[in-house]
């Protein structure tokens, strides 16, 4: 389907519960195992997704905004919170997403769009030229990415406790895709 | 990491509220769009999940503890939330998901476990020989292939909106290694 604003918003306000009823509370041996080394932890991926609600995606939507295609988005910044994330508990962090998603849905209303407005174009550093359509949609199913990411984060840390099992379990078999690390 | 009950019951609790904070009033859009013909919504997973409860986890677990090897456990209907669910709105099913998961974690305390249970083998139909402590790895982890593939089939809406992000985004990369359908 085509991009529909009411269904980004839809998505992008639902997914900060849906990880906070997953994660909140789960033992430490769930959130902040990996899958090997330089990969993510479900907590990891919590400062993650809070330090593209500050830096990506509503900043980005302003520059095609205010800019179009002449200034190139900032490139993101994919280990970011590492740094950010120092001496946070996972309780902190999941509140801080929902805060800054909280603050991002508020900025997208005060932006107002228009119809005409999804058709804008800005400039991917990577990418190159994109819709103003396309940063929205992606924003939404990049929650999906890393929601799809911390499934299989989880259930890697039963890979051998499953047994015979793990041959129908398609997450166990999910390499991942992007990663590491997730790229934007 | 091996088998830990606590760990199990950790995950399973908290499955029913993390997919009600993500599905319960998305638009249909979202929830009863699947992947194509013979695929799932988001809308089947549920379903799935409920019948679940109901006729295979726990049923499975009191065999085992009951006959051991020598009566193998009941196939399950990977496709009997055709019939149970019809003419069920989502909300109701979610209702029914958060119930039924509560009765099995009941019932899942009511077998008061003892270390050495876990050893304890049954009979798979497909798998053959299992322990207790491979079944409920896998209730926990079939848990986490259903979110993986709930976040799948709902970016999956979005695969041309996002336009060039389709390269970056790892979940519309995933081909769902066991679907369709999911085997157990």
């Amino acid at each position: 389907m085509e991009h529909d604003l009411t269904y980004t918003v839809a998505l992008l306000s639902r997914t900060p519960a849906s990880l906070d009823a997953l994660l909140r509370g789960l033992p430490d041996a769930w959130s902040l195992a990996n899958e090997g080394e330089g990969t993510w932890s479900a907590y990891d991926v919590v400062g993650h997704l809070t330090h593209g609600e500050r830096t990506d995606w509503i900043p980005r939507a302003r520059r095609i905004l205010e800019f179009g295609e002449s200034k190139a988005f900032e490139p993101f910044d994919r280990w970011a919170q590492q740094r950010e994330c120092q001496g946070k508990s996972l309780p902190q962090l999941l509140d801080e997403f929902a805060q800054a998603r909280a603050e991002s849905l508020r900025e997208l209303r005060a932006l107002n769009l228009q119809p005409a407005d999804f058709a804008r174009r800005g400039r991917h550093p990577g990418l190159g030229t994109v819709t103003l359509a396309q940063l929205l949609s992606a924003w939404a199913a990049h929650d999906m990415t890393h929601l799809h990411q911390i499934a299989r984060i989880v259930a890697h840390q039963y890979r051998e406790a499953v047994g015979p099992w793990n041959a129908y379990l398609g997450v166990l078999q999910c390499a991942g895709h992007s990663a590491p690390p997730i790229r934007k």
